[in-house]
Parts: C-alpha cells; structure tokens; sequence
C-alpha cells in the first residue's frame, strides 16, 4: 500500500476509534472529539492557536456532532496549517 | 508521534516529493499531479470513478497547478469515498 493511501486508511482508523464509543459510530460527539484531540494532538507540532481556530470551525453544519467529512476537512486544514509552518513562515503569505 | 500525526506529516511529505520535482517545490504541476496519481494511487482501494471525479474538481482556483491546501482537499475528499465505500455502500445516503 502506498504512503499516500497508507495514511487514507489511517484517517478512517483514527475516525472509528474514536467515533465507535458511543452508540452512534458514524459521528464524533464532543466528548469523542475532546479525546481524539487529547490522544493525537496535544503532544503535536501542530500549534494550539491553529488547533483551537480549527476546532471552532469543525462542525459545519453545527448540529453537536462532527461526521466523517466535518473530519477529513479538519485534518486537511491541520495539515495545511503544518505545511505553512514548515514552509512559509511569512515568505508566501496568500500563496497556498 | 501519534498516528493522526503520522498521517499528517506523512500528506506534506508525500507532496514535497512530487511538487520537488519541478522549479516550483510548491505547487504541484499537471504532469507532477499525475506521477503522484500514478505512484501512490494506481493500486489502491480507490474507487477509480471516484478519483477521476474528485481530480477534476482539485484546481480550484484553476491556475493549473495544484497547491498544499488543494491537495489536502482532494486527499480529504479520496478519504471520504473511501469511508463511504467502507461503511455505506448505500445505508447513509445525505447522513455524513
């Protein structure tokens, strides 16, 4: 399996594990996402200001829960904001 | 390095070895576009109609190259097909 796909599993894996405490596994209540963020992000490169801003924008359709989209669009923006660490710093602000 | 972690270390890194190749380590061109495609998604569990679908959406602002965030966009995208194909087939339509 390539790197790429390797890590397109690992996303749903992290999503199950913590989706699957409740009875509804096909969301993260608050409380899952409280979790998943404590025991995959808090050790994290990723700076706590872009995690809280992110954060605050998950729940796009602001019914409580974050489905398995709300999700995957959480990490590509965590990541985006990881990528802009480690390159831009402020040499292509608006370029990415 | 926790494995949400992992993953999201792993997109940039997956980037920088394709966007590399060209002046613009940046920006993925067309034909950087398609090597990636090509080494990392040709054997996978990815539905192809689902690829090719979600390939023709990822220029966004059609400048003809694709930047990190596109990229994370797409990769979010791929992942939810995959998380459908795994869980709904046709259970959830609209649900997540």
């Amino acid at each position: 399996m390539s790197k790429l796909e390797k890590c397109i599993v690992a996303l749903v894996e992290v999503f199950e594990e913590y989706a699957g405490k409740d009875e509804d596994k096909m969301k993260l209540s608050n409380a899952e996402l409280g979790e998943l963020v404590k025991g995959q992000l808090s050790e994290s490169k990723i700076d706590p200001e872009e995690l809280k801003d992110v954060l605050q924008k998950i729940d796009k359709n602001r019914d409580g829960q974050v489905s398995y989209k709300e999700f995957s669009q959480f990490v590509a923006q965590l990541s985006q904001g990881y990528f802009k660490k480690k390159y831009c710093k402020d040499k292509c602000k608006g370029k990415n």
